[in-house]
C-alpha cells in the first residue's frame, strides 16, 4: 500500500487537523469528539444542518461546510460511520434555535448513528429531522444499506437544502427541499480501478486488467455487474440508461448533472464523459441548465465516476445559484 | 491502460469538447485551431494574458481561463506543446489593445512555440511580452528544459498577474508582477505512481512498490532520486527542505502555501501534507498568510504531489486575494 500518510490509525485525525489549518477563515475543527463545522456560526433563528459519514470521500462532508451549505460536518473513521455522540456534540454546537437538518446517506451504520444521535438532541429539546439520501440507482440492496445507497447526489441535497436553510425556511421546509432533491436524483457510477483502505492495506475488491466495475459502490461495494473495458462513451452509455430510466426523463424537462470523479481519474476523463452525457442529454431534448465536473464524493483511491442527473424546476436552479462558500464549492460571494 | 477515453488519438478534442459544454457560462472553445477564451472578452485597454501547454496537467491550463486569471488557454496534445499558428490564434482573439503577456512553463517546446507566436503576434502589431516560470527547485536541467521546470507555481503566476492585468495595470507592470511571482516561489514534487500518457499506453517510468520518486517533473520526468517509502511527514519534509533552502526565507517572512495533488492521490492525503507544511512553517517563524490545497497543476493519473511556497508582501496578497471567476478557482465573485 503506497500512501502519503503517516499511519493508518492517525490518518482521518491528521487529515481533518491539515484541513482546518488550511481553511481556517471557513471551517473550525472540534478535536474530542472529531466534527468540523462554520467558523462564523449561522445567525439565530435559521435552521442549523448537520451531515457526516464515514471518511474517505472527501470533499464531502467537511468540504461542503460553509455559508449556504452544511453547519457542520461529523467524519467518522475511513468507510465507518460517525458515532452518535460527535453527531450530537455537533448538532449541540450549530443549533442556531430554529431546528437541525441531518442529511444522511442511506447506509446502515450512519442511519442508525444519525437516529441515534436524533434521539440525543430531542433530550436536549433541539428539533431535529432527517432526510435519507439514496439516490444510488445500481442495485436495491447492497452490502451496507437496505435499499438503494447514498452517494454523488448527496452533493446537491446539500447544496439545494442549504441555500433554503440560509434564506430562512423553517425546518419542515428546508427538509422538503432535502426530500425533493432526494425524489428528483439519480447516480450511477463505474469502477475502473479498487481503492484500498488505510487500515485493511489492500485493494477492496478484485478487477481484471480489462474490467469495469459497473454500478460501483464508493466504499468498493460490488455493483450490478463487470464487463469489458469499453469506450468512455459505452460506459458512460451504461450509467445514464439507468438514471434516466429510475427518472422517467422525458423530452423538454430540465436537468443539473453532476459528473463526478471517484478521486484517481483524471479532470481530461471527467469532461469526455460529460461531453457523451450533453450528447445524449441533448438527443433526448432535456435540458441540462448547470452542471457541476469533478471529484465531490470520492472513493480513496478508486479511478472511476460516477454521474448524477436531477430534474429540476425554477426553484430548485434559484437554490442552486444561491451564493456559497466552502472549501470545495463557491458560488456568488 | 484502463482510462475512460474513447481514443487516445481524440481525447484532448473530447475533453476540452466537454470543458466548453460543462463551462459556457465562462468559457468558448475554438476548434482549429484548439483553444479555450474567455466567453466575456476583457474590456478593451487591458492587457490579456495567454498561457498553454500540453495537456494533460488539468485543470491547468484551461480551467484557470475566466475573469482576473487568463483571457485564453492553448491546450497542446498530452504532454505537447501547443503549435505557435494556435498561440497566435487565441492571441488575436483576445487582445484587447494593451497587449498580451504570456505565461510560459519552461521546457524546450513551450519556450520555443510561444516564442514563435510572439513574433507571429508582432507582424500584427500585438505588443507581447513573455514570463518564463520555472519553480521547480528539484533538478537544475533535464529531461525537457534547459534551467528549472515550470510547475505547480505556474497557478500563482496566473492568479496575481491575472489580477494585475484586471485592475488595468499596463504590459510592463504585469510582466513585473508575474517575474515577482516567478522570483519568490519555489516548488518540488513527489510521485508515488508513474502516468501514463494515452498514446503511450505503458506509465512513464518504473517506480518499486517501495519507492517514491522525489522531485519528479509533471511529465514524470526523473526527479532527484528514488527513496524507499517513508511517511507523509518525512516525504513533505524532503520537498519543504530544498524549497525553505532555495527562497532563503527567514523567520518573520509571509507567505502563500500550495499542496497540489498530481492526480490520482485523495485530498484527504493532500491535507496530512498540508499539516506538516504548516507544522514546519510555524516553527520556523513563517506566516502562511493564504494556502490553496487540491488538484491544480497535475499529471494525468500520477500519484503523488507537490508543494509549492511563495514569498509574498501586502501587495501580492492583495492581487491573490483579488476576485476571480474561472471553473477551478474562484473567489469574491
Amino acid at each position: 500500500m503506497k500512501k502519503l500518510i503517516n499511519s493508518p490509525d492517525n490518518v482521518v485525525a491528521e487529515s481533518v487537523e491539515g484541513f482546518a489549518l488550511a481553511h481556517g477563515d471557513i471551517v473550525t475543527r472540534n478535536t474530542e469528539p472529531l466534527f468540523v463545522a462554520r467558523v462564523q456560526k449561522k445567525e439565530h433563528g435559521k435552521v442549523a444542518i448537520v451531515s457526516g459519514g464515514g471518511s474517505g470521500h472527501e470533499p464531502l462532508h467537511a468540504g461542503f461546510v460553509g455559508y449556504g451549505m452544511l453547519d457542520a460536518a461529523v467524519p467518522g473513521a475511513m468507510f465507518t460511520s460517525p458515532t452518535p455522540d460527535a453527531i450530537q456534540a455537533a448538532t449541540e454546537a450549530v443549533s442556531a434555535g430554529a431546528g437541525v437538518l441531518y442529511i444522511v446517506k442511506n447506509y446502515t451504520g450512519d442511519v442508525l448513528n444519525f437516529d441515534t444521535a436524533a434521539e440525543l438532541a430531542d433530550f436536549d429539546d433541539i428539533e431535529v429531522s432527517q432526510v435519507i439520501v439514496d439516490d444510488d440507482v445500481a442495485v436495491e440492496d447492497s452490502t451496507f444499506t437496505a435499499g438503494r445507497r447514498g452517494v454523488a447526489g448527496t452533493l446537491l441535497v446539500e447544496k439545494l437544502a442549504g441555500a433554503a436553510a440560509e434564506r430562512g425556511d423553517d425546518l419542515a421546509a428546508v427538509t422538503a427541499v432535502a426530500k425533493k432533491v432526494v425524489e428528483n436524483t439519480a447516480t450511477m457510477g463505474a469502477a475502473l480501478s479498487a481503492c484500498t483502505v488505510p487500515h485493511v492495506g489492500k485493494p477492496s475488491f478484485d478487477l481484471g486488467e480489462d474490467e469495469v466495475e459497473l454500478g460501483v459502490g464508493i466504499h468498493g461495494e460490488p455493483g450490478r455487474k463487470e464487463i469489458p473495458l469499453v469506450s468512455a462513451d459505452d460506459v458512460t452509455d451504461h450509467l445514464l440508461d439507468p438514471i434516466l430510466a429510475d427518472l422517467k426523463l422525458s423530452e423538454g424537462e430540465r436537468t443539473i448533472v453532476v459528473v463526478n470523479g471517484m478521486g484517481a481519474t483524471p479532470a481530461s476523463e471527467l469532461y469526455v464523459v460529460y461531453r457523451r452525457v450533453a450528447q445524449r442529454l441533448k438527443e433526448a431534448g432535456i435540458a441540462i441548465e448547470r452542471s457541476l465536473v469533478g471529484n465531490f464524493v470520492t472513493s480513496l483511491d478508486m479511478a472511476g465516476c460516477s454521474v448524477t442527473v436531477m430534474r429540476v424546476d425554477d426553484e430548485d436552479l434559484a437554490l442552486f445559484d444561491a451564493p456559497c462558500h466552502t472549501s470545495a464549492l463557491r458560488q456568488g460571494m
